[in-house]
């Protein structure tokens, strides 16, 4: 797992984000069946931080952690994975959700890396996706132009 | 609708993003049955800003929208929201998916608003939970404590 750029902070912390006064898009929560399996896509794989320890719920009975690409005070989009005790992997996709948009100053060096991974990036005709462990679907987009 | 903080930018610009060196989510996708409906919940209900024109894609056929709280280049997370051409509403939502989660400092205020919009609000024991017109969830949180 990559070195964190700030301790991991608690997640019912970053649960309630911090009270800035603005309203704003706090996380996007997926489930996985398999933590340890997600993290090594998530932070190996597309190069995410983990951004707070686990944290356990017997209430919801799910073990849950966060990741993203900047500190949970430093304005950026995060995902929660959730893993239930229960039923792993009993959840369907749908096809209501589709994906999370990914961009990247070089697509080709990440795609590079994620195939060394054994992930199958599929090269469509008009944008790239790739899907993590559980079959969530991943656009990969290049910010950087020309 | 709102009135816009900023002028609204070209869409493709807002699904390129812009380049800073810095992997990072840039949008999660979310299918419509009808952009007008859906807007009316996004913009009037959540308070989200209209942050692009809207693009239609022969390509993909559908037309496409960008809604969020910050402007694309102010590091807030988005949502593209996604109206196909054919079989509106014909997609189902999973389990897998899922929410999105709004932080706000005063979640009372944003559920009156809500309610009075006619919006079921879904007071769980441990968490409050709305749905947009096309049934996706999302978990509103106060981030003001105390």
């Amino acid at each position: 797992m990559e070195t964190q750029t700030r301790p991991a902070a608690d997640p019912r912390d970053i649960y309630h984000g911090y009270d800035d006064g603005q309203t704003r898009i706090l996380h996007t929560m997926v489930l996985t069946s398999d933590m340890e399996r997600s993290l090594r896509f998530y932070v190996d794989g597309l190069g995410m931080k983990v951004l707070s320890d686990k944290f356990e719920s017997p209430a919801f009975k799910v073990t849950a952690l966060f990741v993203g690409y900047r500190g949970v005070n430093e304005g950026g989009s995060i995902i929660e994975l959730v893993e239930p005790w229960e039923n792993k992997g009993a959840h369907r996709h749908g096809e209501g959700y589709t994906h999370i948009c990914i961009g990247v100053a070089d697509r080709e060096a990440m795609l590079v890396r994620l195939e060394a991974m054994g992930v199958e990036c599929e090269r469509r005709p008009l944008a790239v996706f790739v899907r993590d462990p559980d079959g969530y679907e991943f656009e990969i987009v290049q910010t950087r132009r020309g």
